[in-house]
């Protein structure tokens, strides 16, 4: 039997585990990764458990996915705000620990491969997923690969602007999508117009719109809107046949869904518009470190 | 030595060109289009060239290019506005006329692949091409391969929406790209504007900007601004290369640059912003009978 060994790397914790052929999860480990570890104290924590959870197995190759702007090609962290780290080599530092060929990618690549092989029905060859969580990210699956572009950055999703002159983002530009239907910024406009409520998150936002309030309902009708004028763009670009929407706030699903949908109904290429299905990825707390034991 | 027939398919006239190993075209020929020729007729006219230019020496295989919704999966013309034509075999009926393989592809994949082989650089693998023509149209080259999606539509740049419930275009929705870059609206707008000169086009439209002329420089600003915005969603997504912008719009060149770059410097994600080289394509009339040719 052949087993890689996957390891979703983030900023509150690193998870690891052993994949077999069947794509299925034999054996998991994981340890913190808070208040912004070195480099150093992570590439040995890892290779402590990979010690332990390999010492009666043979694992082929290493996959890492990481949140941030990653080199692929050549396996180096040019940045990565959760962990605050800026140009570490990481796959460089973790081959050299473990002797393993090692593989780094980002989240939402990982995320997109991930639910292409265990979600996507067979017939897919094209597909993106958009991953909604603290920011927009997201993974373009074209002809069965993961597509990363010249320098590993394709996918930015959430940057597109979907609003010339609209809300400010964190990037500096203005009208990013992610400024709609990232978490952060939800959270962040339901608070200063509530002027109050630290504890606004999307699940209370969530909550709020199901009991009818008109502010969270109006919320979420402008990120599914924007949502949807975004695919829009990548359905005419890109034709997939599939679009998965991933993460916490993808939780959301109906609230986020109809307006999209009211959204989309505005194109009119019927072709491309017919071609594709877009819902909502089943949950599991797995497709990350599934995701990396794939690349 | 190896030849190859490339037809280019438009609604005024049929190019067709005998190309060898070396990328050359050493013969051409060609007949009106015009007045909305019937399918058969047009296979006959093609069937006439091809004995004729094909008498002493074999070729291979046959590409055309077709502006239109095509079907390149089964080589149907399914609808063809400047032709007329609608769910057209073409690959079926050519083949059978001339007893060769047939590939029909749309134009903007057509001038991208011809882009791609004859003017960029050997180590672009991620290149695309916006036509900007009386329509805008993109053809998409990804891993030194056209691009073309679930249904053959990949590429639809004209029709994303770079202005929440702009301009009014004929596919039916509002903002598209090409109600502010496109050859017909840019040279309609100003009719509308002006209230006079039917004569008003995209070169007289040049001419009275380099004038100085107020009004025309902020219909070129405007066009190269949401170009810049297309472009810009299109880098983050695809983070290719290269862009090639062609067509006889193109032809404005600065009047349309220099916005363009003015949108994206407002564009904040460097590493793909810095990897893409966006010029103007040399201009050649055999753009389209090469690409053909290269399918």
């Amino acid at each position: 039997m052949k087993y890689r060994l996957g390891i979703d790397l983030g900023g509150t914790s690193a998870k690891l585990a052993i994949v077999n052929q069947k794509r299925k999860i034999i054996r998991e480990a994981s340890f913190s990764t808070a208040g912004r570890p070195r480099p150093g104290n992570v590439i040995a924590a890892v290779g402590n458990r990979f010690r332990r959870m390999t010492s009666d197995l043979s694992v082929e190759r290493v996959g890492v996915g990481v949140a941030g702007d990653i080199d692929f090609e050549h396996g180096v962290i040019r940045f990565s705000p959760n962990l605050g780290w800026k140009n570490v080599p990481f796959r460089k530092l973790l081959s050299k620990k473990i002797k393993k060929k090692v593989v780094v990618d980002n989240d939402a690549n990982v995320a997109a491969l991930g639910l292409y092989r265990t979600q996507a029905p067979r017939t897919v060859r094209h597909m993106i997923a958009v991953t909604l969580g603290t920011g927009v990210g997201g993974g373009v699956v074209l002809n069965g690969e993961v597509y990363r572009g010249a320098t590993g950055s394709a996918g930015e999703i959430g940057h597109m602007v979907v609003e010339r002159g609209g809300r400010r983002c964190n990037c500096g530009n203005r009208g990013c999508l992610e400024t709609y239907a990232g978490g952060y910024y939800l959270a962040r406009f339901a608070r200063l117009r509530l002027k109050k409520g630290k504890d606004i998150t999307p699940l209370t936002l969530d909550q709020a719109a199901r009991k009818g309030d008109r502010f969270a309902r109006s919320l979420w009708e402008t990120a599914g809107r924007m949502l949807g004028q975004a695919l829009g763009d990548l359905i005419y670009l890109l034709n997939p046949q599939m679009i998965y929407l991933t993460g916490g706030v993808a939780k959301a699903n109906d609230l986020l869904l109809r307006p999209l949908r009211k959204e989309l109904s505005m194109r009119t290429l019927t072709v491309p518009l017919r071609a594709v299905d877009i819902r909502i990825a089943r949950e599991s707390a797995h497709i990350g470190v599934l995701g990396a034991s794939f690349l």
